[in-house]
């Protein structure tokens, strides 16, 4: 009997599962399913009381609905029955942690905590909890925690403990009430599997987890956290697990709950968790070092392996095994890329312009790339700074905000269209910088995800950056890294290089730069970089200041 | 029998005649044509050859029409018949010279020069005369010419000699063709009366004219002139007028062909010409020191007067008697402001925004300004360097470009509307503060134009300067200046005081500054001071290096 695995992709915005082939990798049929709730940043679904700026929640229902609505209609349309399926794999954004009871029920849906916005997933681009990274910091640092360093300096406030110390700060009846808080990402597997098992992935990345601490603990010390606030004193006891277990293991097995929403059967192995973007490694082809990945979303993820470990500076985290077994992983990242261009197709696109597109049968999309494309590299005089949602890597700073330079009567939006994307590929260009300049080199460059589609954009990457990229063949990378881990765990390939070798594929034309324009990107990046650290590092304070005061 | 005088202002993208009784101001009739080829800078008219960017020219024919279909049009509406006509006062936009024949004809009328750009009007922000303007303050610095000094240490290359020098680089056959190189605002007094009669407000704002230098010359040495290029040879000779003559008095008479052509009486007075922005100073009711006067359109000019002379930095001109006779008349300005708003408004505004603005009846400026306006100073975290069309004072230089901090994936069209109004507002700040610190003092603002229409932006830059701000009760200020010009000029006033205690009259009640707002706004004023210096003086090279690779 032909097995198949699935993989399943929670994002931002939805939840996608693909059935694939474990032997070729084919992914005969996917489906998507698009939250209810979505993106929580204006108020709590049914609720009228504004939410705080920086708010972004979800509704862990909807990832249940992912499950309830995705699987089914995979098998009903492929006709595979569900003793076909080996196994599941699942991914997922991090960090977007949750407060549970001890069953594993969200607080969310408890009728006493439903109205509190802290009872909710905090999405990975919740961004209020700076003052609780700060804390972090300022005493990670006075202590010398290892993970300041391992974290590329900074922890931010998009993860795991800055929202926790946010719940106990903003709401500490709230986290008296919370027996657990978990990952998302941990979260599903335990409602597939009905146990609770973490991931070293979601722990390593966003969890200020390692493998080994010099005196034995594999968090920090609990002085740290007791430092932090003497609240946190059942931290390690009550709300966290000590256990983490490995990528590409089995985490358990389909429940009869799991198996009656999905329409799976019960004991199908599930995989570990995975952070989402790490899935797409393997799916790109990528088994070992000198390799970076972007993933091209929404936001950027870059993803890179190596065989030891060196500090690099404004990295999202480095944690051995922990995209793929025995290498080092790092995670770095731009907080904002596709959701820029989005931002500007929703707010900076006159009638006009968008009336002539629909005219032609263009989205705004295609009709900014069209004209943006016919630009010469300088030639409209613009440039941008990417911080339109903060900067994740190389500065770690969420105040931070984008900028605009060059502006002039006859600016048109397709100049500032192209301004936007050259700005994010020289934010990228700088994150490039900080690995080698760390004496970490990168060879190849490989690319998935949703930008990947625009092809003029995935050239100016090529030309800005200098290097070749070659792209994933599937749009669905990474629910098919998702599906890669689930054949590993399940013993269908006997390692993650076999699963690669056999289910990633790659576009035969690998993006090439062209050298003239690179050489005028080159000249372009220079005023670029004299910028970025100039107001990225505040010693022009004025983003800083302007932020400031409008608080 | 009761008389009236007209007044006539030539402005960007139109034409407007007023009828009025210089017994009261009372403007009886108001007339408005606009110029049928408007601002030409992509194509000659009926020609398909792209011109060069920065380019901005105009047809001397529209000047004629606004003869032609506004004043008839007056008379007709108001019933006032020609007899009853005591005189007309021209206004002009500057410096707007064009080539002309010694008959007057401008070259772009002549066949064999109809098709260069170089035979028509170079508009006030025609801005490619860069280089030029480079040259001759490269050359006037060296030779310590005095109108370096007096125009605040750069001529621009918006100005009367740098649009020459341009011809004769670029077009030396047209150059040697040309026999008269005149003002617009010269030329239509010359069409009006038959006669060449220059003015002494032009010639001293933008024509290095002074009234008189020690070595017995009004104009710079002809070695200075030489020194830029031999062609120059014939310059006093041949293109100019050496004699200018003063405000208030009497060009000449209308003239058969004029008097046909308006439906005016042959031999109606016509006063001297005067630029636009210096014809509003009366009309606001200011007539000596201390009073600053901000006519406030598309760009925004500064109008100040003093009993004696010092240098400021980055003024337009300092001319005795260039605006009213017996003070030293200050120019200083902004090369963007309602552009800036029309820019955003064209190219900035979502197609979703425009259909809720449409749906409520409103346009966008007003849907813009509604919302605008509901936000606190510094909420949005959004600040603008408002060079959008460059910056005239006090940085003189044209190729500066407009910037814009602090864009979130949240910012919104009306707040990034509001951050380009205040940025507008604090150039105006560092322009008052460029006159303080030179020991002259602003006692009181003045303001008048199209801009003061709306409320809103009035008291924001009532708010941000910290002072109440006056406004001209008539929407048409200008006109009403060159009314007044008229009335003085055939003596139905003995002097411009007199004139402006009959005919200017202002709304009653200034707005008035809101001290919490003007707290907020200095720490604001604070970051645009910093980043006004470092961009604008490129001690940060990017905006010059932005503008060098675009080219």
């Amino acid at each position: 009997m032909k097995q198949y695995v699935i993989g399943i992709d929670f994002g931002t915005l939805s939840g996608r599962a693909v059935l694939a082939d474990p032997a070729t990798g084919e992914i005969l049929e996917s489906s998507v399913y698009h939250y209810k709730n979505g993106v929580i940043d204006r108020f709590l679904p049914g609720a009228s009381t504004p939410l705080e700026a920086d708010t972004a929640l979800q509704d862990p229902d909807d990832y249940l609905d992912v499950l309830k609505f995705t699987v089914p209609w995979l098998l009903e349309k492929t006709g595979i029955s569900p003793a076909q399926i080996a196994g599941v794999g699942v991914d997922f954004t991090a960090s977007s942690p949750l407060p549970c009871h001890a069953d594993g029920t969200p607080l969310c849906k408890d009728p006493q905590w439903r109205h509190n916005p802290h009872a909710w997933v905090k999405l990975w681009k919740h961004h209020s909890a700076q003052p609780e990274a700060d804390e972090i910091n300022r005493l990670g640092r006075q202590r010398g925690e290892f993970f300041i360093e391992n974290y590329g300096g900074k922890y931010s406030s998009e993860w795991f403990f800055s929202k926790l110390l946010q719940v106990l700060h903003d709401a500490p009846d709230l986290y008296r009430a919370c027996d657990r808080w978990i990952e998302a990402g941990d979260w599903i597997v335990w409602k597939l599997t009905g146990h609770e098992v973490r991931s070293q992935c979601f722990a390593g990345y966003k969890g200020m987890w390692v493998n080994a601490y010099g005196d034995g603990w594999a968090f920090p010390h609990p002085d740290f956290f007791l430092g932090l606030s003497p609240g946190l004193v059942d931290l390690y006891d009550r709300k966290l697990s000590m256990k983490l277990h490995p990528l590409g293991t089995v985490a358990g097995h389909l429940c009869h709950e799991a198996a009656h929403l999905t329409g799976l059967r019960e004991g199908t192995p599930v995989a570990v968790g995975v952070i989402d973007a790490h899935a797409a490694v393997p799916a790109c082809g990528v088994g070992g070092p000198g390799k970076m990945v972007m993933i091209m979303g929404t936001s950027t993820c870059n993803m890179l392996l190596t065989d030891s470990y060196r500090p690099v500076e404004g990295i999202c985290g480095a944690v051995h095994n922990g995209i793929l077994p025995g290498c080092w992983g790092y995670e770095a990242g731009q907080s904002a890329a596709g959701d820029m261009l989005g931002w500007f197709v929703e707010n900076g696109v006159p009638e006009s312009f968008a009336q002539k597109a629909r005219a032609q049968g263009l989205d705004l999309h295609s009709a900014l790339t069209r004209d943006a494309s016919a630009l010469r590299p300088g030639q409209s005089g613009l440039l941008a700074l990417d911080w339109w949602n903060g900067n994740r890597s190389t500065l770690v700073d969420a105040g931070l905000t984008g900028c605009l330079f060059g502006l002039k009567l006859s600016t048109s939006p397709p100049e500032i269209y192209r301004a936007l994307v050259e700005a994010t590929a020289f934010g990228q260009h700088r994150i490039f910088d900080a690995f080698e300049s760390s004496g970490i080199p990168i060879n190849e460059v490989y690319a998935c995800g949703g930008l990947t589609q625009n092809r003029w954009l995935m050239q100016a990457y090529a030309d800005i950056l200098g290097r070749p990229i070659f792209t994933a063949a599937t749009e669905h990378a990474t629910a098919l890294g998702s599906a890669i881990h689930a054949a590993v765990a399940c013993g269908l390939h006997r390692d993650f290089p076999a699963a690669i070798d056999a289910m990633s594929s790659l576009n035969p034309d690998p993006f090439i730069p062209d050298f003239h324009r690179h050489a005028r990107y080159a000249e372009i990046y220079r005023e670029y970089s004299v910028l970025y650290d100039l107001l990225g590092r505040h010693q022009l304070p004025t983003l800083g200041q302007l932020r400031r005061l409008s608080e």
